[in-house]
C-alpha cells in the first residue's frame, strides 16, 4: 500500500547518513567519555566536537550547550531550575505551549506557589505582544516561556522582539524551539534569549536526544544528580551515538536549509491551493496560511465535514496509508481534543475535523495529490 | 598497537546484533509511539514489546518498567519522588554508593531537610547488616538505598536479606542494580525490593538508555513533566532504537549468561593468580577476591608500587593500549581519589596505586598475560 508520511511535526524519518554515522560510532567508539584512558578520551573528543559544531550554528560557545534526553527534558531543566535556583517567582507563558512547558509550569505552580500568567492571544492564536508588555511590568522576578514555532498550528513568534521586551523589563526568556531548530537559523548573539530547548528527532535525527542552550552565567543548576557530566548540568553517561547523530542531522539540515525550505514551501503552497479547490469552506487553523507568521513546515486545516462523517476521517486516512495528526502527536495516545485548538477555535469549528499535515524534504506533490483524492470522498462540495 | 579493554564496569562494547537491530529500527520504524496512525502504532508496539520482554526477565509486569535515559536518571526518579511524593523523611544508604545515589541524596537532604544515615561498613567494605537493622528501628518514614554490586570494588550485597529486613521494618528499598542487571538473574517476586535502576551500556547495549523497576502501587511520580509517555512516569518522546537495543542486549546477556559467567569467572581467577604471582604484596580492595561476596566481573587491586612510580602507572598502561580504571569511570574526568577507596583503605594503601580491571565475554587470557607483562616493570619483586 502507498505510505504517505505527513506527520513530520510529530517526528521525522532519519537521514541515512545519520544512521550510518551512528552505527559507525556504536561499532568503534564505545569508550565512556568519563574514562581517562585513550578509548575514553576518544569518546570525549567526539562528544566535545559535536557540542562545538552544534554551538557554532547558533553562534554561541560550546559550554552553553547542554545535552539532554530530548526537548521535554531541556524544557524541564530550564524551567525547574529557574524557579528552584534562580528565584523566579512568576512565569509568563501561553496556553498554546507544548505540554512539556505547560505541565512543568503547573507542577512548579503547585510546588512553589509561583505566579503564572498566560498572555492573551490574538484571534489567529498569535501572542498579543501588547499584553505581554503589560504583564512584564510586574515587579516579581520573572521568566517568560514562549515557543518559537507552535507544533500544532505553526504560528511563528517574533522571538527577537520578545527577547528585547524581556531584556527591557528584566525578565528571563526561555523559548521552546523544538519545532524550529534545524528549520530556522538563529544567531543567539542577535536574539538575546536566555535559554532554548531543541530535539533531534524533529530534524531527521535520533529520538531521545536534544539539548538546552543555557546562556553563560545564568546560574541554572542540574535537576538530575550524579557524575560530573555536562559540567554538572546533567548527570548520566552520555549517549555518544545519539549526540553524534544529532550533530550530523543538524549539519545536514543547515547545509540543505535553503534548498529544502523552498521545496517544502512550494509543497505547502500547493497543498493549501489544492485544499481550497476542494471546497470554499475549508479554513486554516491559527496563522498557518500566513507566510511570514507561520512555519513552512506545516498546515492545520479545518475541513467542512459533518461530525458523523468527520469522526471516521482519521481512521480512513490511516487506512489509506496517510500518516497525519489530529492534534499534537506528542500527547501519547490521547483522544482528547487538542488543547491548542480548544483555545483558538469556536465551538462550530471545534466540531469539524481538523488535520495537521506536516512536511519534510522527503515529501512530494504526488503525495499531496493522493491526500486530496482521499479527502474528496469526505468533503462535501 | 594492541588494545586491551578491561574497563567493562565503566561501559561495555556493544554486541553487533544490538547495533544491527538498532540500525534496522532507525531505518524502518521512525514513527512517534504517541501517534495514533499505523506508523505510530508500529513504534508503540515495538516499545511495548521491549517493555514486556524486559519485564519478563525479572518476573514482573510490563507496567512496572519505566524507561529512562540511563541508570542515573532511574536512581533520581525513584529517590526524588520517594521524598517529594511518598513522604519519605529518612534515607538510609552507604558511603560506597555511586554518585547517582549519593549526590541525589545530598540534594534531597539540603532541599527537604530529610534525615540521612550512612550504614556502617565492615572492613572489606561489605554492608554491616546488624547496623542496618539498628538504623531501621527509627520511626521515620524510611527508604533504604543500597546497591547490589559495587561498581568500584565489586562487593555483592545480599539484596534478598536486605529486602526482608526492609519489609520487616516497614521501609522502602531501592537498589542501584546498574552493575548487576544483565550479569545476574533476579526474580523480583522472590526479592521483594520496591525499586531498582538499570543501564543498558553496562551489558553491551547502547549508552543513554536504562530503566527503573517501580513496584505496582508504589505511588512514585514523574520528575520530568510533559506528555503522557511512560504512563505519566516520564515525559518525552521515547528513544525507540535505544530501547529496542537495550532489549536485544538484555536478551543476549541472559541467553548467554551461564556460558559467559563461567568464562569470565575463569578469567578473573586467572587474573588474581597472575597478580599474586607477580608479588606477594599485591592486595585486593574490598571483597573482590571472595567468590560469593563479589561479582565475577571485576577486580580492584592495590599494587605494591612506590608513589613516585605509581603516579605514572595509569599513564603507562594507557600508552600500552590497556584500558582500565583507577576509580569510578563515571566520575567525569576527575583526578580525585575514589570516594569508595577513601572509605575502605588505610592511608598507606591509599598512597599505592589501585587499579580496577573489569571484564566481559570479549576478554581473553592473552590479554591478562599482556597486562601482567606490562605491570612487571612497575611492581618490585
Ligand atoms: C553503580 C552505578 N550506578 C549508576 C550508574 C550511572 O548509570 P548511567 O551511566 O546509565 O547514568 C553507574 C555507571 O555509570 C554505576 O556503575
Ligand atoms: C514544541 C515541542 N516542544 C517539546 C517537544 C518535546 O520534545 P521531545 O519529543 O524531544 O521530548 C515537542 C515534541 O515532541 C514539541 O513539538
Amino acid at each position: 500500500m502507498k505510505q504517505v508520511y505527513f506527520d513530520n511535526a510529530a517526528t521525522t524519518a532519519m537521514r541515512d547518513a545519520v544512521i550510518d554515522r551512528m552505527a559507525e560510532v556504536m561499532r568503534s567508539q564505545y569508550g565512556n567519555a568519563s574514562s581517562t584512558h585513550s578509548m575514553g578520551r576518544s569518546a570525549k573528543s567526539l562528544l566535545e566536537s559535536s557540542r562545538k559544531t552544534i554551538a557554532s550554528f547558533f553562534n554561541v560557545s560550546a559550554s552553553e550547550i547542554v545535552f539532554t534526553a530530548g526537548g521535554t527534558e531541556a524544557d524541564n531543566l530550564v524551567l525547574q531550575s529557574a524557579v528552584r535556583d534562580l528565584g523566579v517567582t512568576e512565569i509568563i507563558t501561553s496556553k498554546l505551549e507544548h505540554h512539556a512547558v505547560l505541565h512543568t509550569v503547573e507542577h512548579l505552580q503547585k510546588t512553589y506557589n509561583i505566579n503564572v500568567n498566560y498572555v492573551n492571544l490574538l484571534e489567529n492564536g498569535m501572542i498579543d505582544l501588547t499584553d505581554l508588555e503589560r504583564l512584564l511590568k510586574s515587579s516579581n522576578k520573572k521568566l517568560v516561556s514562549l515557543m518559537h514555532i507552535n507544533n500544532e498550528i505553526g504560528n511563528k513568534l517574533d522571538i527577537n522582539k520578545v527577547a528585547e521586551l524581556c531584556k527591557a523589563n528584566d525578565a528571563l526568556f526561555h523559548s521552546d524551539t523544538v519545532q524550529s531548530v534545524g528549520h530556522y537559523q538563529m544567531d543567539l548573539q542577535d536574539i538575546r534569549l536566555d535559554f532554548l530547548a531543541a530535539s533531534a528527532h524533529k530534524f531527521h535525527g535520533p529520538k531521545g536526544i536534544g539539548f538546552a542552550f543555557i546562556r553563560k552565567g545564568s546560574g541554572i543548576k542540574a535537576s538530575i544528580f550524579g557524575g560530573e557530566q555536562e559540567r554538572g548540568y546533567r548527570a548520566g553517561t552520555e549517549s555518544i551515538h545519539n549526540i553524534v547523530g544529532m550533530e550530523e542531522a543538524l549539519k545536514l539540515s543547515y547545509a540543505n536549509l535553503e534548498k529544502e525550505r523552498s521545496q517544502i514551501l512550494k509543497l505547502k503552497d500547493y497543498f493549501i491551493d489544492q485544499l481550497q479547490s476542494l471546497s470554499s469552506e475549508v479554513t486554516f487553523n491559527g496563522n498557518c496560511e500566513d507566510k511570514e507568521g507561520s512555519t513552512y513546515t506545516l498546515i492545520n486545516v479545518c475541513l467542512p465535514i459533518a461530525p458523523e462523517k468527520g469522526g471516521m476521517l482519521h481512521f480512513q486516512l490511516d487506512l489509506k496509508g496517510i500518516a497525519c495528526s489530529k492534534g499534537s502527536a506528542c500527547q501519547s495516545g490521547s483522544n482528547q481534543n487538542s488543547h491548542v485548538l480548544s483555545e483558538i477555535l469556536d465551538t462550530e469549528n471545534l466540531l469539524k475535523p481538523s488535520v495537521r499535515f506536516s512536511f519534510s524534504c522527503f515529501n512530494t506533490e504526488d503525495e499531496v495529490d493522493y491526500v486530496i483524492e482521499t479527502l474528496k470522498e469526505f468533503v462535501k462540495n
